[in-house]
């Protein structure tokens, strides 16, 4: 990236610090939006350290530093860092709250960025009791020779037959949420919920098409986005309306200043801890809530639901011609040139608009890796008889996939306990799949019964069942997901979550089965409350070798069998010939 | 209770709190161990509404009052109270920290109890803005004429026999908790953790085998009791030994003033306020958590584990010999009678120490009232061809149980409705019985096992799945119970917990099927972390009748079946003649 090494980097900064008055520095991988994909200039942890990974944290002192990432990263992290210039830790075994405590020299100044850690991250360092102090301009920014610029691509209208709701309707329902609870604006810093919000799309970061920028909105509806006005063509402007003023970056200090003596809604654990200090140095009075727009975005509307159906309806074909390909991979394909078929093969689906991640495609013992990305250096090739696991997504204008299927890559037939493993695994998938609930239901209240079968044999994996997912957007979306470490907030008709248990055997192999479900209500007539169930919405078939009959009841088989017979309702007209021949035999009825 | 009318006794109590300058005054359903029975001197609530019901609280002011309680008791609100002294209202729809925002003069001074009202509850009324006061002695005390005297049963000591670990040993780890937490000491005001740590019991409350009392554990695990000293007999004091001095209640205050300067534990939930606020005024620092002994206790040790086996070995036989007797009740036997005929049959068994709290006795609608208690007024004749739903447990000195069995009175088959809704209880039982889970695991995660086959043709129940149940102790002990609402606490080997789904359709019948399961370590060998499993600990048949095979799997039938052949190896050897003949007819297998 440039031309210094790691060590004059880590100079250049601690000079810096001392230049600053601070004792220490905190970089963490985050931009000022806090999401997960930062564009290269807010790559500071990457620049400063090496470490490419996309979860982390350095602690850098006068005499000595710290890198931290979480168990995925942990061998990327020492091999991309030098140990002559960092400690490298686990982030939840050993807490960078509980590193900095201890070797922090007594009462020093250590400098954070308020526009990259929310109110409660900065609370957990203060709880240590780490004396913080917010910079007001980011040292690394001063000595980053070659900075990237901020991305500049433009926001684009995303139309009301993908939106299905004018932006003044949900901006008008948000303006209601706050006037019931007597709050006078809320700021939004999630990239994603401005983009649902004014109903437009953009392209500044990889895999999630929105538009970085902030947004006040006041209680009575009306909207200031703050956004480098270049990125706003003409277009933009008149699609998003006069009620919606557009500023740059720079008038947004101002704008908050304005809101002095008003009640406004920051989330304290989604947003910089910036906003919340400025608003109180003004003189407003901030309530900590969530992020307005996360709940109704969730929620998909009629229209939205509808473009996922359409969108996996075609992205299942891609998906189903690259299982057929697979089928003939082993000995002549790699873990990247599969991943690439994959990408080539979705390419000639309608209205495709990019990955919505970058795909997991192991095989053997990598697939065993969770969060595994295949480079250069960790290519495989695919072997024989060895499981294969693809995770993969796409975004379509009107609507965002994402799939897991794992694969026997033959010729001979799989070991029995590998067999055993995928079917529980299988078992789990559906017993979430066909559950019915009542409203209020919440994602740790059911994240179980994609385990139970596991659990029964003394396995289960380390991730949680599922994420929310939006609509032509961020392919994580919260508020809901279902694992037991997330909040208990209901599960809702609209929303669309990954249904995705798996097995990991480390070094061995790695199952994963992944369908995406929508929530829907499901019809009692004569219930005393509200039930929901759920849709499935993706389509490809399960690997019919690895299904261990005997392991499955009469209505689980009964639920294959209908699932497959419905991927070849949807999926067949679309293949032909030989693809179309492979796909029936694969859509075979069990038993 | 006394001549006065409730007229009156309201009268007279306003004209004490204007005495005192106050404009209210709240009267909680609870003694000043916030627990769930409470004797006759503190049933404040009853003397002064005239309603009898377990959970409620009413509200004083100079012009009106109001009294509120739970869904299971509106009813009967309604019929004890008058309503020309008394609002009545739902204590969740209405929450009495609404109405008195809404009803208390401005700025008046409202009265409470610190003894009767957690922090957390007092927190509660403050958030909505009620000038809350604290009161020296209770108001009602000083006009209530005749108010029984405080209960004076001796605490006795409870055996190593049964307790299975000395007192001693089980001082030193809470105080070991103590240090690890850098507190000096913890104020333990539940009367069932003091039964435990003392390895004593007592009989103060009905149902609950405890002395009341108060208790302060110092982290060198030397313990200050407050207990009248007439009930602590030589016996006892000897077996409590040195290091636990016994003082009289009113020598607690001066106790907890020597604690300035101390870092102390107090439950802010369990522990009434007064507790925290009389050592914030003598200067200690007061730290909010969890009663020390609340989870040790409910990890049961080896001993209390063998012991509950035991009691329910011994429960097992009265209860079966009593669901023969059911077999002839239609048109004989009523509710109340049948209560009676129970603990008749409960009486003959070895080490009966008395009921583990009010029978729940309801046959045809009465089964429909979830906390039905048959009194004279509703005393109900068992009828033909209908559901009883019979709730019911025993204190032996080994062990506490709690088993309830919902039967057809016979002499025709039950209807296909009933017996398909029966069944879909017993599979929500089933799969609680069966499930197999990680350590870590807490009770809100493992509900919805219970219900997920009612959930699948959108039925349910309106109440938790299981509670924690004590040795030789409470029925009802926390701190886990399986349940959506409840808070986020592993489940741990040695914790005793009920397992019991039900259906209930209001005005027609109730189901309830519960039996206690108990926590232990599942062997897995090979696994990668600790699993747990459920061992069932209840034994009696399901009615065989009611069951309806077309709707259970294979392995659900394989349980039953497994279930019912120990039930009659366990429970056959004490029965004799036609009991013994009908037993083994219960236990037939199916199919």
């Amino acid at each position: 990236m440039s031309d210094t090494t790691p060590a004059d980097r880590l100079a250049a900064l601690r000079a810096e610090l001392a230049r600053q008055g601070l004792d220490g520095f905190l970089v963490p991988r985050a931009d000022e939006h806090l999401g997960e994909y930062v564009p290269a200039r807010a790559d500071r942890l990457r620049w400063l350290t090496g470490f490419s990974g996309s979860a982390g944290l350095a602690i850098v002192l006068a005499d000595k530093a710290a890198a931290f990432t979480d168990g995925r990263y942990v061998l990327q992290l020492a091999e991309q860092t030098d140990p002559a210039l960092w400690e490298r830790r686990h982030i939840t075994d050993e807490p960078p709250a509980d590193w900095l405590a201890q070797h922090a020299p007594r009462g020093g100044g250590i400098g954070y960025d308020p526009l990259l850690f929310s109110e409660e991250a900065v609370g957990r360092f203060a709880e240590k009791g780490a004396a913080l102090v917010a910079v007001q301009a980011n040292p690394i920014d001063a000595v980053w020779v070659g900075q990237p610029a901020a991305p500049m691509a433009p926001a684009l209208p995303h139309r009301i037959e993908f939106a299905g709701l004018e932006s003044a309707r949900k901006r008008e329902q948000v303006a209601a949420a706050l006037v019931a609870e007597k709050q006078d604006a809320a700021v939004v810093t999630d990239p994603a919920s401005i983009a649902w919000l004014l109903n437009i799309r953009g392209d500044d970061v990889p895999f999630t098409p929105f538009a970085l920028g902030f947004l006040v909105i006041h209680a009575d509806a009306g909207c200031e986005v703050f956004m480098a006005p270049e990125k706003v063509p003409s277009e933009t402007r008149a699609w998003i309306g006069n009620a919606v003023s557009v500023q740059d970056r720079t008038a947004l200090p101002g704008a908050l200043a304005r809101l002095k003596g008003r009640r406004v809604r920051v989330d304290a654990g989604g947003s910089p801890a910036w906003f919340a200090q400025t608003l109180r140095a003004a003189g407003a009075e901030v309530v900590a809530g969530m992020d307005p727009c996360m709940l109704p975005k969730a929620r998909k509307n009629e229209v939205e639901r509808q473009g996922s159906r359409n969108a996996h309806h075609r992205d299942a074909v891609a998906v189903c011609r690259f299982l057929r390909w697979m089928e003939q991979a082993a000995g002549r394909a790699t873990e990247m040139s599969a991943a690439a078929k994959l990408v080539a093969l979705r390419e000639e689906v309608a209205m495709f608009r990019g990955e919505s991640f970058p795909a997991i495609s192991g095989s053997g013992p990598n697939g065993a890796i969770i969060h595994y990305r295949v480079s250069e250096d960790t290519d495989r090739a695919i072997g024989a008889d060895e499981l294969y696991l693809i995770d993969s997504g796409a975004q379509y204008s009107d609507g965002t996939t994402d799939i897991t299927r794992t694969v026997w890559t033959g010729p001979g037939a799989p070991p029995e306990e590998i067999r055993a493993r995928w079917t529980r695994v299988l078992k789990g998938h559906i017993a979430l799949a066909t559950l019915v609930f009542p409203k209020g239901v919440c994602g740790p209240h059911v994240d179980a019964f994609a385990r139970a079968a596991l659990w029964q044999v003394g396995l289960d994996y380390d991730h949680g069942t599922g994420h929310g997912v939006g609509s032509y957007l961020s392919v994580h979306e919260g508020p809901v997901s279902i694992s037991r470490a997330a909040r208990a907030i209901a599960i809702e008709a609209g929303m669309i979550l990954s249904n995705e248990p798996g097995f990991y055997l480390p070094g061995g192999y790695g199952i994963r089965l992944e369908n995406l479900i929508l929530a829907v209500e499901a019809e009692f007539p004569e219930a005393a409350k509200p039930f929901l169930r759920f849709e499935t919405l993706t389509w490809a078939p399960f690997d019919r070798r690895l299904i261990d009959g005997a392991l499955l009841t009469r209505a689980e088989v009964e639920w294959i069998n209908a699932y497959h017979a419905q991927v070849e309702a949807i999926v067949g007209p679309g293949l032909e010939g030989a693809e179309r021949a492979w796909l029936a035999g694969a859509c075979a009825a069990l038993r």
